[in-house]
């Protein structure tokens, strides 16, 4: 048989795989310390008390039949009453559709809100899962440099006065994937502001929001306009096998996703979804759990931080690791990650070149590295190892 | 806010929702007996075997975290093997994608092998799931009636002879829903012949294979030509609540789709893909199982059948119930059974139209009722309860 496949699974073969996937691969190699992951530590995950709430809903059959498409109501309910008061205004159950985890809903959002040839604005360097989307979805997608204070509204704006007409703008506003920079106040005004004016949607991404180590970021961009598609998960303070992600949006745009996730899937799981519902509004133990986390997870920020400095000094510079699960380490002798990665590998340490994250050759010294997913020793042994691989560079 | 969205949005408006969606609104009341859904019976859900099945997999925290986009590998192993002894050829776990039930693998298959415009053939009537999956596809879709042997093959040879030119026809090939129907072996042959010979790819949608009553379905058409892409599920023999479906495929339409499933949601469910796996190799325990389901599921659809033939003898005709879920009836008297409806709810008793599943008048008198999720003496109660409706109309 010839198999021939119409267009868009040829256009699909010019898409590149996303580095996330490509490089768990690299993970697998037991004698590699992976710094290239985006997955939370398997150890923090809280798999007894997963267990308790797989038990516990396993007693009513309404966990294992179909359910509705927007999500169980119950656990609507709960995430509507969370993101209240993380917005800071009532939201209705109406405006929140679970999804399956936060990729899905990005997509069944650039589905809704993005016609092909449609501009996207996206970060740059940007989350490779949401340029994979948009790339699907066909629009033609704008990169606006993100620094400090996350994504530049000030470029966007010269931009958009130029004649820049986006649908909508991707941001990831906390603890950045990959760039580890959280949006500034007055940035996500600013942008909310832009949104009102020219008519573009924000979908504002937050999935590390809730792994803060020393302060809460600031109000959420949808605290200042309804502009704004706001999506999150459970999978980076739960666990990531719920497959429970959810989006917090206008009425309209929540009822377009709810008629796009029946022909993508019908329904979520009724079970991972009474389960993420049960372990939400759990409010002692939810605290108790992410106070844990944070702390641990910044340890291990710290760790990494500090190796870095320790191994590097001068020539590297990283960035804040205020949350989250990554750092964004940038060196300035000429290092190309890309041509130090193999090195690393020989050594036994991996991470996502800045390559990964955009065409700019401007993130050629960049790289990723997942602080989350090791304990702080065996960070230290991580920054040897790249020590090892970048002076044999 | 004035919310404007886009060109699909729009779109979506014109989409009718899912009749299966709008018609869970009807079997949510107390006093309807629902013949109208489609789901498998809640209390033949083996959710002990389930809870058992989820307290074995959290024992390991590889069930928690995220994993690989084409499925867990135990999972595509266990399924290959099944498959292979279905189709009877040794499948490869390369051939194998899971997919957030088969619904998803519908839509990322027409993701990759429908582009907007291309020709889709279809059942009429068909899955209503399906079409609503095609016209999101931007396909134009062309309905080839189905009748005692499945779809007319010798009309689509017909079509195709005078240039119809499909990219893709899906069929339900056993215990077809909403016809209740299984197409013949040489039909399966036929339509294999047909894709040779004109390139398409066949779309055979089989949830219900496993269902039967007294003998098993004709072996799939997957066994007749590699031009398949053949769909099915844990949902209607395991738990819908899994979210478990498989697609098994040449490897091309399995990579096409994994790289559209990584922008879709990333990956299933390890915990519900490794209960699935779980319970799947548990050979003896799902062979009783499958008896069990396949006796009760048989008494419910005689119990059916027999009441509706003693309570309207000839002004009605009822599909052979020999598996599945469903069967299709059709008024010979003139009945209008979208007008029949109203009437059958205040009676307490609900059903779905046959102009659900088609555009076609022919379906006007028809009905698709669904013997799975009610015991015989409710079937018999309700069809009490539609002879009333009936006599009043």
């Amino acid at each position: 048989m010839t198999t021939t496949l119409p267009g868009l699974a040829r256009r699909l073969d010019s898409i590149e795989s996303s580095a996330i996937r490509d490089l768990l691969a690299l993970t697998a190699r037991d004698d590699v310390i992976s710094l290239a992951g985006g997955l939370p530590a398997t150890e923090l995950i809280p798999v007894d008390r997963v267990r308790e709430a797989a038990h516990a809903v396993l007693g009513e059959s309404s966990s294992v039949q179909y359910g509705e498409t927007s999500g169980w109501r119950r656990l609507r309910e709960v995430v509507a009453a969370l993101q209240s008061s993380v917005i800071g205004r009532a939201v209705d159950t109406s405006e929140v559709v679970i999804t399956h985890g936060s990729q899905q809903a990005l997509t069944l959002v650039a589905q809704a809100l993005v016609d092909p040839g449609a501009v996207v604005v996206v970060d740059e360097p940007a989350y490779t899962g949401a340029l994979q989307v948009f790339s699907i979805a066909g629009a033609e997608i704008h990169a606006i440099p993100i620094g400090d204070s996350g994504m530049d509204t000030v470029e966007l704006e010269r931009r958009l006065a130029a004649g820049l007409r986006p649908a909508l703008v991707h941001t990831v506003s906390n603890f950045h994937n990959p760039r580890g920079v959280t949006m500034s106040e007055s940035g996500r005004r600013h942008l909310a502001a832009l949104a009102e004016q020219y008519g573009f949607w924000i979908l504002e991404d937050d999935p590390y929001g809730e792994i803060w180590f020393d302060t809460p970021p600031p109000a959420p961009i949808a605290s200042y306009s309804d502009r704004v598609v706001r999506l999150s998960s459970a999978s980076k303070i739960l666990a990531p096998a719920l497959r429970v992600g959810w989006m917090v949006a206008p009425k309209p745009v929540c009822d377009a996703v709810e008629l796009l996730k029946q022909g993508a899937d019908l329904c979520g799981s009724s079970m991972t979804q009474q389960m993420a519902a049960e372990m939400l509004s759990d409010t002692d133990w939810l605290a108790t759990h992410l106070i844990a986390l944070r702390a641990e997870y910044g340890r291990r920020a710290t760790a990494l931080r500090t190796a870095l400095d320790s191994a590097f000094g001068d020539r590297l510079s990283v960035s804040p690791a205020d949350g989250g699960m990554f750092v964004w380490a940038s060196f300035d002798d000429g290092t190309d990650t890309t041509i130090l990665l193999p090195r690393a590998l020989e050594q036994g340490v991996a991470f996502v070149p800045g390559r990964a994250f955009a065409e700019s050759a401007a993130y050629a010294g960049s790289a990723r590295m997942c602080f989350a997913s090791s304990s702080a020793p065996i960070l230290r042994e991580a920054v040897s190892r790249l020590k090892a691989a970048h002076a044999l560079s």
